[in-house]
């Protein structure tokens, strides 16, 4: 079942200035930041309501959000949804027959199990989902 | 203050495949569909957690949706925030120098007073603001 948009990923090429820039849009400083050694990120999220924005750059050339954005201008990467049983939403969306680009779940940034979707069976939407590893208390 | 991520907002070529994908995917149908005249789109709503998801097709070439998916592939359009007090916001954003769509607030689908800003203004990604023009409980 789909919980919640978790959160929203924005690929940056300047992760300084976009934290400055989210800031001030949001009227509200970044509860936390979190390099992920292996996907090449650093990442800054903040939290709006029960939702989060992460901004993610890349911080080598093989890093996922380094090739996106040599392809494709800054802005939105990825959404995320909260499912409660993220192994149960992969067989079913296997099976009905949504292409997933991992075949086991992955441990995501923000203390999370993850898997992605592809965009193509999702109308060109990188579409992750993902379940909390242990209660979110460490930011709250 | 923003306190919610109110919305994603994804331009779609096809809304009844979309909304069959989108029923798939999220594994639960829409709650509402609705046609916006003055933005010639129609709309789908789904409800996950405490956000939407908004599938948007173009009624007519004028639409906005409907120029953009000439330029752009189907995916994500806009991330729409509610707002408490959308016209303090875009007084606040516009003496932070960002560039608004709107000079005032213009009334959107589903029951809101909404207000774009400019993507140049926000690493890339189109934001919209919204405030509830009254309680939102038709939907719920």
């Amino acid at each position: 079942m789909f919980t919640n948009l978790e959160h929203l990923g924005l690929a940056v090429h300047d992760l300084e200035a976009a934290t400055a820039l989210y800031t001030t849009l949001l009227g509200a400083a970044p509860y936390k930041t979190e390099h992920v050694a292996s996907e090449a990120v650093d990442t800054v999220f903040f939290q709006v309501g029960g939702s989060k924005i992460e901004l993610l750059a890349g911080t080598s050339p093989d890093s996922a959000i380094t090739k996106y954005l040599t392809k494709k201008p800054e802005g939105i990467h990825h959404v995320a949804f909260e499912v409660d049983d993220i192994r149960a939403e992969m067989a079913r969306l296997r099976q009905e027959g949504f292409t997933l680009l991992n075949e086991e779940p992955k441990r995501g940034a923000d203390n999370k199990l993850v898997c992605f979707v592809h965009p193509k069976s999702a109308a060109g939407v990188l579409v992750e989902l993902c379940q909390s590893i242990s209660p979110t208390t460490d930011h709250e």
